[in-house]
């Protein structure tokens, strides 16, 4: 089964961009997936093809009206399309690994990208747009984030990482950030790989890497530890 | 005084994608930065060009080489180079919208696109690389990460948004979300935008948009709200 993404865009040549190239780019020629921009101008009506207007109540930017996006909405996927509706925005939720697990394994998606200020709140809410973050940062537009969301959902399609499957995710999925790496030569200007990686114990490998990996988790991020923290029970 | 961006990379041709078109390839054109590639496998020692080797103590996929990944960063970077070395990575600290106004300040970036299960520590180390995540989930590449980042940064830089600013950094950066957006016509299926934004009531609309702001953070990202939050002084 092909996972179908359409993106509406008001810069369809931005696709598929780095999505054409490597993994993503095999796969897209093999047609393990398959990805359609819709111009969202195209479904403007006046001769200057207008998507925007100014922000009632007043303020800077435009923002992207409702009734040219359900225009385009409802031509991209029509009513009984099983496919998500996403609107990359900085206000969304943020993606995580789990989200793009259960993409990854669903028909595809529909995938909106805002412009300018933003889009007209109304058309979110009637055409059930689910609003995605990829981060706390501000993009000129929702076309970065969401080939950046296709590249995470594509590379778990079956049969796209092949013989490259990482250890990466379950690390991260398991609430940690990866243990460093190291590779040959075994001595680099002065530094060597740490002994118990070349010692052959598989032991004593595994509970260095674990112990690596929480270590840099509470260095860097430990918010991840808390949200792996089971309470405790309070005991008298 | 351009904002120079290295990129290194396996994959050149990913470059400048997405960056090449609107608001940054039109910046790109009129020299407000300069984006060059320099291809990692160009900086390998045999002739088969191997850029990796299997992971010291074991496991899935490959690890980028030190020796080789130092060699491309000394030629893009040699000692003096003012810029900061950014790798992107799913263990690096989370990205920011003030991390990305430091880096749109500063002389530019070159920003190291890791692949397979990641890159040898010791040059990590030795090179001084900032670790950098956009968000929490795996891509395929730091490619695609490192197009965020560009992206982000560019749109800050002097000249490139115009006439286009937007309010939503100082709600983002305020560390809220921004409230919704409405925009004409008036009425569209019946729904009509907020009785309060066409009231010409500036005080009013400023204090509903700071409650709607406030609504969504609570509801879509508590994890803001902790952040902003000003300890109470305890009183007796």
């Amino acid at each position: 089964m092909t996972f179908r993404a359409t993106v509406l865009t008001l810069y369809p040549d931005m696709f598929p961009g780095a999505l054409g190239l490597s993994l993503a780019g095999r796969a897209l020629e093999q047609g393990v997936w398959s990805l359609e921009t819709v111009q969202i101008r195209d479904f403007a009506m006046d001769r200057h093809r207008t998507v925007d207007d100014t922000p009632a109540g007043g303020g800077a930017g435009m923002v992207m009206r409702a009734d040219i996006m359900a225009r385009a909405i409802d031509h991209a996927a029509p009513a009984g399309d099983p496919r998500p509706r996403l609107l990359m925005s900085p206000r969304g939720k943020p993606l995580t690994q789990a989200r793009v697990r259960q993409l990854a394994a669903g028909p595809g998606a529909v995938i909106v990208c805002g412009r300018f200020e933003g889009v007209d709140q109304r058309v979110i809410d009637a055409r059930g747009l689910e609003e995605v973050s990829i981060g706390d940062y501000i993009l000129s537009g929702g076309e970065p984030a969401a080939l950046v969301l296709l590249d995470a959902v594509v590379r778990l399609l079956p049969g796209v990482m092949g013989n490259e499957a990482s250890g990466a995710e379950e690390s991260f999925e398991g609430g940690l950030l990866e243990h460093p790496h190291y590779t040959r030569p075994q001595e680099w200007e002065g530094c060597t790989i740490p002994e118990v990686l070349t010692s052959g114990n598989h032991a004593k490998i595994a509970a260095w890497r674990r112990e690596q990996a929480e270590r840099l988790t509470r260095e860097r991020r430990p918010d991840l530890l808390e949200k792996r923290a089971v309470p405790q029970p309070v005991t008298k």
